[in-house]
Parts: C-alpha cells; structure tokens; sequence
C-alpha cells in the first residue's frame, strides 16, 4: 500500500510570509493568517471543481459564513509555511472545513481555524446546492476525510477563567 | 442628561473599502473583514493607554488568541464602513471584546467578530498583568459597557443540521 492511500489532510497553501503581512514587529498580523488560510481555501475550491472555469460553467462560488481562528504561535517575516487542509463535514450545499498552518514540512501548530462555506449562485447572490460534479469530488473527499481524527480547535467557545 | 453619558459601544474605525481587499466580484475577502477588525482592536488599545508611546512606556502590547468572524453580508468596493466595539470582560491580563461592522451611521450589522486578546510583555514575549494605568482604563470602559446588551455573534459553536 503506498503513502498515497493513507488519508490526510489536503496540502493546500505553501508560501513565504511577505512583508506587507507583518507587523512593526516583523511578526505575521491577525488578518494576514487569515488570508493565508483563505488562500487555501481557494485550493480547496480547485481541488472540487470551483476553480475559475468551474465557476463560470457553473455560476457557483463558496463564500465564507462563519470563521474561528486560535493563533498559537508568532510567525516571522519571510517564514516558509504551508497549510493543510480537512473535511470535517457538509450537507448539499454547505461545507465545514479545518485549516491548520504550519512551518513547511513541520507537524506542529502555528494556527487553526475551523469555517462553515456556504455555495451560492453568485447571480443571486443566493445559496444553491452543489452542482453535481462538484458534489461527487467533495463527497470522495469527505470520505477520505472521515479516517482523519477530529482536529484539537473544533467547537470552540471563548469564556474568560471565572 | 448628555447623551455622552448613555452607554454605547465604542467608534473605533472609519473609512472605505479599498481596492487591495476586494476579490474578482469587487466585495470585501473574508481577511480583510479581519483587517478592518484588527485596525479597530488597533484604537481600543489607544483608548487603554497601549498606542505607541503606552507601549513603549511598559513593554507591553496586546495579542489577539482567538477569533470567531460572522460574515453576513457583501461589502462592495469604496463602501463607508464603521467598526463598533463592546468590552465583553476581562481579567488580569486578558480582554474579551465584540466587534461589529456597520456602513457608517447605519444600524444593520454586516460582520461580527468575538475576540480574546492577552497582554503580553514583548520582551518575552511572556503573557502579563496589564500596567496599572491600563488595567484602570479598561476597567472604566467595561464598568460602562456593562450596561449594554450581550450581542447575537457572541458563544457560537458551528454545527451543520443533522
């Protein structure tokens, strides 16, 4: 059995951190891991189908409905990272996914986020369930997926130490 | 009675959609919603005592741990936006605050974000008390946003139905 049968997340973003995404001090800001992350997203959507061809044949996109995001580690100018990306779930027209970031080649964590994409008909704009070729490519990889153990920063909420 | 004297959640950001932070259909990307967040949180840390010169004064500066974003409507290019910002809570060196984005001088809520910050000692960097000062200050615009109600975007997991 070779590696390639072994579920894992998707490799989704590999990249350096630029300059303009770093604070006064050299250090990766909130919004730019953010960006990162929905860089990978859009890897996903190529990864399913909605790439731009995709999206013009179809008249489909993903928007974003709701993001969590843990920062767990500072991530310096010019860092190599890389994002990889899982499947947590999705019914005909949403999409639960975990990005987690990383050094490149690295396991551990510099920051995870957990998102709901909802596909929309982007005349409307108004939701619509997948399109049909992109429901097969996304249900192949949820199945893959669902080897994977639950990511750590799932179901989250924020509550201060009483 | 001046209406200054009614509690209300801070005006922390002003300004318009720029070019840089549209996507191909020319409305805002999901991370620079957080930008524009990250740029009000930037004025609440004015409004401590933590601007530049509080930094520098007591080596300390605030890191944002977690966010949770809510993204409910588009936000077109050139759009008049307004962050509004409520102290959630705090303890000792850590701050719950809610950030809402408006069109300016518009009620209806077009994203939402709950977000936990520490106080960090940059030198570390090492997470520490708030200065005195800043403590003081945050104690002060908490005691007033007490008064307020608890927002809709705040305690959220995400779950997709059954």
């Amino acid at each position: 059995m070779t590696n390639d049968l072994q579920p894992a997340p998707l490799s989704t973003w590999r990249g350096a951190v630029l300059h303009e995404w770093v604070d006064y001090n050299g250090h990766l800001r909130d919004a730019f891991y953010l960006l990162i992350f929905s860089l990978a997203s859009d890897a996903l959507m190529e990864h399913i189908g909605l790439d731009e061809a995709g999206r013009q044949a179809t008249g489909h996109s993903l928007f974003t409905l709701e993001c969590h995001l843990n920062f767990l580690h500072e991530v310096k100018l010019d860092a190599k990272v890389e994002v990889r990306t899982q499947v947590l779930g999705h019914d005909s027209k949403r999409l639960q996914i975990y990005h987690s970031l990383h050094l490149a080649d690295t396991p551990g964590v510099l920051a995870a986020s957990e998102q709901m994409l909802v596909n929309v008909e982007v005349a409307g704009p108004v939701s619509a369930p997948f399109a049909t070729g992109v429901l097969a490519r996304l249900q192949a990889l949820a199945a893959r997926h669902q080897a994977l153990a639950m990511p750590r920063f799932v179901g989250r909420t924020m509550t201060l130490p009483a």
